[in-house]
């Protein structure tokens, strides 16, 4: 089953959406089931700012990125590239083993979008 | 992308939740990606007369079981099991490639929850 925090996050998930006039994108696909995962990050004083994601996904990678996306806000870019996959899991207080694949989206969508951000510098 | 149905199945999908005295039930897990699916239905006069839906999975696995459900309510139970994963996509405008696998989910859910009633009568 699911722990108790994944079910809130899932129900309630925080950071919901799109930025507009982000400033660094982040797009990755799950090789495992094909699903999509997108964040937008606006970044000041290089400080996470604002952070919102957008996914067609399950519901382990719903709260997954709802996780991440509040680990990261208000972060520098440098802490925000150290969380992992693991990391975000184990906030979570666990995923099941054959949801492990969905929680990878998060994280690596996060990185991508920070990356992004660094090459428009 | 998605067609404009699956987005509107998705956004505001039809029959979810349980039906706590449910007359059958179906539980099946995908393969792909490990998510379950799980369809409850009430049979009056060899008719399904409700029918309800629950899942932790993907946007298209939300998408295909809101068509699916739709599509089997009213119908006999004989015809309810003549509806194939594919009829399901058709209804649906079809599915992404990569999303194919969790078309699937809905239709043997259903299928499972008119043999568990069969199977207690
Ligand atoms: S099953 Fe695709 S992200 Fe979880």
């Amino acid at each position: 089953g699911y722990s108790q925090k994944v079910m809130e996050h899932f129900m309630n998930p925080h950071n919901v959406g799109v930025i507009e006039d982000a400033d660094g994108y982040g797009k990755v696909g799950n090789p495992v089931c094909g699903d999509i995962m997108e964040i937008f990050i606006k970044v000041k004083d290089d400080r996470i700012e604002d952070i919102k994601f957008r996914t067609f996904g399950c519901g382990s990678a719903i709260a997954t990125s709802s996780m991440v996306t509040d680990m990261a806000r208000g972060k520098t870019l440098d802490e925000a590239m150290t969380i992992t996959r693991n990391d975000v899991a184990t906030e979570l207080d666990g995923l099941p083993p054959r949801k492990m694949h969905c929680s990878n989206l998060a994280a690596d969508a996060l990185h991508e979008a920070i990356k992004d951000y660094r090459s428009r510098q």
